[in-house]
């Protein structure tokens, strides 16, 4: 609840983004665990600002400081602490912002819900939150890696621009482009779409994919905890996040039933499925195939265009852009999908050690 | 987790589908709310098979029996503990599935995961168990009724057929069709579209589209625990959902953020806004606007033809349709898409009281 | 909280004394395990009244019904549904309470809290809520006994007769005697304390101890969820217990440290504890010695004499004793204390299942 | 669960004793409470070591960072993060004890729980953690403050030395002495026990008597949850934590009912108990009265003399003393066991507030 996630494997984030630091505690990590932090902190710079022209020009190191939980080199089964100091303060910036609204940002709801709110950079709404989860889903793939668990996030639309079934795409070149297309050629035409909405001073938004191979069947919770029930929380609680669907998803919707069947098969003594449009997960449960799933990310509200809106009083008032904001939050997206399906995917491969005695 | 749904507001259901009942324990619902029980169980009764042509001949009462929580037509703030009794037994239906694999059912992930399962009608895995869910939401929905909170449902889209922006909707007439649609011409395709799939032993899925009105400005936790995050995973865990949109999600992802803004203005001295493409949402809190949100079903697993598929061993074995079974199950969701919703918001309502000295 | 119990194996209680029914769901059992219902119906009807002159004369039938959960004798791993009906109403018997606050009983605090209540027998306040946790821990007893875990508790003091160090104690004798002592001398001269005063109109308060055999070293979560500290949350939540201590417990206040270190031995290959003050507990974790505890009861507070009280509106009145209640509930309270250790330590056995990779 | 405690008002801590920092997460705190940073810590500096001859010499400044939540000094309804960096390091004093496993200490449990621990300065398992408790803590009463409650611990009892019913007490003067007892003359007799414990190598156990004013009536929850099971718990999660009571506690057990009944009465429109003999607690839920209780430490196991014991490999091994530790923890405890009572009193006042509609 609030800013704790999951089961036996929790993360507790904390941090405005204008405050001295943001950071988060992870507990329920078995012990035993050798981590590489330089690989954490690799990971957690995929999701910093400043990358590329895609991305804002707000440049922060994002060193992740490890408090606690790791002990020469391994998890000692003890909370991993963890802070990442905000150093690129520039409070003035945000100075026109302190008693208006701006449209579809957080400003209002916080106001509704708290009665005050840290006004600088978004405060706790900005997604700058989701580097501590980040530091934590480099942790967890880690372990999952041990277990032979792999997950991959990548960019398959952008505005206009999506990848579909005829499109060859490659996981290993998903880093090789600013936009995290695993297709070359596509990912050009993504880059295109957000330079021309940067152009207009607009922002455009897309969806991301993600593929976790390796679940052995049997991990998740067959009723409310169903193991798609519980990525699609944590999918929709990423920043900008509107939609989720696993598997073939929406499109199930139009479908009839004989299309989407997943046929059993028994291959090499082993029982598998020669279909996936289910996404690796049946009543909830995985049963050894991919799990596939798709989050829709909007385009960001910030725009470089003046904006009007209400004050606190609700007087009128025309915002006008500054400051530095990505066009497209998108690529940025990739990791953090990677991480939170990372601690839910781990989480679960947890209790499922308790379902039989 | 598990069985247990629900932060304040809790609901824990138990029950197979053949098993001697079904039932759960709503905790945490406030005292001193007048409960119509005959309103709970025509509200139970929209989600019962054998309504139609369009959903399954089995003939189920499904009367609810309340044990507790209840006293004198009140809420007396303890844990409501009710039971439906299953009556309709016909184990000799199942026996072909005890050893075997249903395609795109749960047989083999609950194999997998508890090493042995209640195979008959699908035990613990079938639908039936979403009965509880009903129950419980048809309470909540008498509470939120007291603080002018409504929730409605209705089917949107099945198979080929949807509702668009240019049809009409009457959102009276819902039940007055079999498939729950909001548009009379619309309801009349949609239910040739079941009865279709029907003559073909096949089976078609859809989409259900909820608005929830007067939820107040300030409701929803802003990070793990956004409004839709908690809505999603209530959406996601029903049986057959595989996707979950807030506002105009996915459509979002081929937005530009000049399209898509959500402008506040003031009226009567309140401000509100006057778009909704976030689906009354911002950074997880309720804006005061309606909660609108869409889920996407697939088509049933259960088909009305031979299929073949694996035994528990793994050798190829063909099943033959018996039974009764529905060929869209949409417009029986609609009520515990309802049901989960109205838990979701009661449970986030209270929650809000604390976020405040 | 509230109405749930547990971390992993979770027991959610209903039920009021007056009502239809109690009941409980325990969820999160493994799957697998053979469950004997005659037994758990023997194990509960040692909590039931009217087993002797030491516990009320209201006669209860107490009939579990177990509906769902477990199939053909074996736990599914799903939850497990029961309930118990009410049967033996006499409303008429408690009317006078129905304004009244009874000194030292929950009427008050539930008007306070709810602003309302079921002053039939108590309603949730009574001690009847307390057969659903029996229930459930005689489950939770058939699978530790699999583990080679057993659970054992027993009266060691009535009034001013209890046990001490120098007495014999033989624990296959507890159920030989109406207060559930394990030294038939000393068991009839706490019955005579019971008898004395209940010819009194009074009652008597008294101390339960508990044993935990088998529990392996590692058990046990070492910060707030020590296994100390979850037994005493268990126990402290049954009705009119006062006082918890694991060990030598309040002893411990003025010993020395060098009286009561648990020195490690070595034996066959094995490291051990020669003495065991902390009850088997270091730094929260089991150390594979026995788990102790103790806790104190309160004599309960209806009397066999006429009682000055308020009223709901403060003015005073006097209540005049009649129905049938227990002079002594310790007897009774040994099958409880049991069940509720049973499910703490399976919870923190399955708990213990994670603490590695 | 684990390093997580409370409701909706959550504490997640973590840290080891000799790693770089610990800290914690005060999640659920209400949005706009003043907090007054110095008192922070000054009221955590009152748990520090090195403040007299009663505790060990290591001196820390324990100096609390707020890393996040608090804008402007006012809680922002966000996490509040912290973390106290660990400036005293003296590895090299602990290498002993790295292979070996201290009598009564956490070393041999930490080892068979998690296969492995940090070694130094007792690592997760030292006290140190409760700082962040502390901190939280008075975080907390600062909250409270302003609803009216306030929350006092003290030393009731330091080995065979103890305050009793006939002695006067002075809550002003608690930190007027070095044992933080509110009777000056008990007060030197206690430290004089401590030192005399210490003279010898050994060290001593105590109580603490904590009470809780201006808790309104109903507040707690009955079942599980009950105020003083919640209180219970948080207590015995405290590191040497043995026993707790409530009210009269264990001298509850050898009373008669009729000794123990708290009366009422009406004063000034108000229906107020006359007695305390249950320590402001019915049924689970407060009444109005005090909330008084009652925790047994243990001394302290690391004696300042040579211990026989054994090494991992199980073979034979003698430590001898070094380093400097508290002959007597009492006296520091008692900020802990305020700082625990804080918590859960704060989170059951937020929680009474969703009890009706």
């Amino acid at each position: 609840m609030r800013n704790t996630f999951g089961n036996l494997l929790t993360l507790t984030t904390f941090g405005e983004s204008h405050g001295i630091a943001i950071g988060g505690v992870l507990d329920g990590m078995p012990a035993g665990v050798r981590i590489d932090l330089d690989e954490v902190q690799r990971f957690v710079s995929r999701r910093r600002p400043g990358q590329s022209a895609m991305t804002t020009s707000r440049s922060e190191d994002d060193r992740v400081e490890v408090l606690s939980g790791i002990f020469d080199g391994v998890t000692l089964g003890t909370p991993i602490g963890f802070i990442i100091r905000n150093k690129d303060h520039h409070s003035a910036d945000y100075s026109e912002i302190k008693e208006c609204y701006r449209p579809s940002h957080a400003d209002f709801t916080y106001d509704a819900k708290y009665g005050l709110r840290d006004y600088r950079g978004g405060g706790r709404s900005s997604a700058r939150e989701t580097a501590a989860r980040v530091v934590a889903g480099a942790i967890a793939m880690q372990a999952l890696r041990q277990l032979d668990i792999t997950v991959t996030a990548y960019t398959s639309q952008i505005g206009g621009v999506s990848i579909d079934a005829e499109n060859n795409i490659d996981l290993s070149i998903i880093d090789n482009n600013s936009v995290r297309c695993p297709n070359a050629e596509i990912a050009q035409r993504m880059e295109a779409e957000v330079l021309a909405a940067r152009a207009q001073g607009d922002s455009v938004g897309g969806v991301v994919t993600c593929v976790v191979n390796g679940v052995p069947a049997g991990v998740g919770e067959p009723v409310f905890g169903k193991l798609h029930a519980q990525l699609g929380a944590a999918m929709l609680g990423i920043n900008a996040a509107k939609g989720f669907e696993v598997g073939n998803g929406f499109a199930m919707a139009s479908a009839r039933g004989s299309e989407v069947l997943d046929r059993f098969a028994c291959r090499n003594g082993k029982i598998v499925t020669l279909d996936n449009h289910s996404g690796g997960v049946q009543g909830g449960i995985s049963n050894g195939a991919p799990v596939t799933f798709r989050v829709a990310f909007k385009p960001v509200a910030t725009l470089m265009r003046d904006i009007d809106t209400v004050a606190r009083d609700g007087s009128p008032v025309t915002l006008h852009p500054h400051g530095r904001h990505d066009p497209c939050v998108v690529p940025r997206a990739v990791p953090i999908v990677e991480a939170m399906a990372a601690l839910v995917v781990l989480d679960n491969v947890l209790l499922a050690r308790t379902s039989r005695l």
